[in-house]
């Protein structure tokens, strides 16, 4: 009998759907593939039993990795996650290392797809570097000499929640000026659609291609934005001094004119002894793949 | 013949002095120490031959540990110290590893002040902890997982020149808003000279008694001082979570009152998740013997 490949099964919680797949051990290649929305699973436990029964036993799974909105490493739990039908505390890695035998990771989205650069991604020669993921909200992932920091409960690198403007816009978290409340796609869209009297809704992506194309307010917009995000990866150089920034997602992986602007902002408010040191490049692993991929990274 | 005792030899060199000392590796005491002004020394080597003449060999040296500005720990060198009167690079590692024969370590004078922490003050049980030296500037140290972070090129912890305030005082680094522009030493005595027509020169010292006997000026000061500090702590505890921040010299440590303010603008300024968690104090090393077992720590 041939022997079976060894494979990691990736799982990406999101709030509207759940991205689960196979990727090779060896080969590092996403094998299989699926995805449904949350909102068929009642409990976690339902959607361990689903994904059994799908992915079927051609392969010999290894490990797990989890990536989850508010999913705590040290717990294995998803924590009180806003966005999510599962409520209050999940006990992800009990459930799913009692279904499939194998060890269970679990961390947030932007520590997964920190681990995702890592393992498939840019990052891999890089042991010091920070990821940003600019989404509907910011996060970042921490890494140093080649290891995620987690932090003493598991909840750092929450940079999306650094205040970078001392009493600005209110933020979700019920602070005011933190980088998710400029940086974030919604952030761009909320701040445009203020300067746009008669407008109810754009998209992140709307707001770029009206700047490329000379629009006024996304000008204004996309100008301080891009100012306040550049101003901040300076700042967080002087953390632990990286080699490498990763943005990750959204509107910053829109083209070349837009990382140009960033690295522009971002070098000119480095501290001299850092300056033309950091490599700031947007993710390789962007696409439909990214999460599913990062969530995998955990357990390789 | 009875056993030697084993020591590290600490070394803190200083813009001023030079102190030096042995510090037992059994009792982490210091058993004999001395200092000398550094213009004494026209090298590097001049130092290291007059340390080794007044030591004498009572003790069996196992480790050399040295705190200098802009000392690297990768490089074992000084880079370029404004200043020192020992100019470019000083291969320290290498001039006293030839004359003293034992492992040295070289680190600037804010990590040489964390590892002091972690090995004789209050952070040992604290793997994720972080320390803010307030002097004349303001330096930091950060440990990860029990760990000095150096980062790619052994830059790292440069937290008195992230941008706290957007196109603030401006800093001595060439950029504006550091938080070394508001919360050093120099800083303090700066905003208040700037505020006290008839005054040409006061200390740190002098503004936090005049605060806490009334004076407005000093209020004025100290209060937007405190707020700025307490906020930028708090950010800093997104980066990695610590369960610890040590605050280290000058200022801060001039009683509860001062710590007690802080910690109030510290915790009204985290981030939920992280409220209650993280213990801010005052660094238990103080005094003259502080950097000299920061610098001794290093070869520990």
């Amino acid at each position: 009998m041939e022997k079976q490949k060894q494979v990691i099964l990736g799982i990406d919680i999101g709030g509207t759907n759940v991205a689960f797949g196979l990727i090779g051990k060896e080969e590092k290649k996403i094998l299989w593939k699926d995805s449904e929305p949350i909102v068929q699973f009642a409990t976690a436990e339902a959607l361990a039993d689903a994904i059994a029964q799908k992915m079927g036993c051609e392969f010999e799974l290894v490990g797990i990795g989890i990536g989850a909105p508010n999913g705590n490493f040290y717990t294995g739990s998803i924590e009180f996650a806003p966005n999510l039908p599962w409520k209050g505390i999940v006990p992800l890695k009990q459930i799913f290392e009692a279904k499939f035998g194998v060890p269970v990771f679990v961390s947030n989205d932007a520590n997964a797809a920190a681990c995702g650069e890592f393992v498939f991604g840019k990052a891999g020669n890089h042991p010091h570097f920070l990821m940003i993921t600019l989404g509907t909200g910011v996060g970042s992932g921490l890494f140093v000499d080649g290891k995620l920091v987690l932090g003493s409960d598991g909840m750092a690198g929450e940079l999306g929640h650094f205040m970078v403007v001392p009493n600005g816009r209110p933020c979700g978290c019920g602070r005011n000026g933190c980088l998710e409340a400029y940086a974030s796609s919604t952030a761009l869209i909320k701040q445009y659609l203020e300067k746009a009297d008669n407008m109810e809704s754009i998209t992140a992506k709307d707001v770029v291609d009206r700047w490329q194309k000379g629009d006024p307010m996304a000008t204004e917009v996309m100008e301080n934005t891009i100012e306040i995000l550049g101003w901040s990866l300076a700042n967080f150089v002087t953390i632990h001094s990286p080699s490498m920034i990763v943005l990750f997602g959204g509107w910053a992986q829109s083209g070349e004119k837009v990382m140009g602007k960033i690295r522009h902002s971002f070098e000119s408010n480095l501290l001299k002894i850092y300056r033309g040191k950091v490599e700031l490049v947007p993710s390789l692993l962007a696409g439909s793949d990214a999460a599913l991929l990062g969530a995998a990274s955990l357990g390789f």
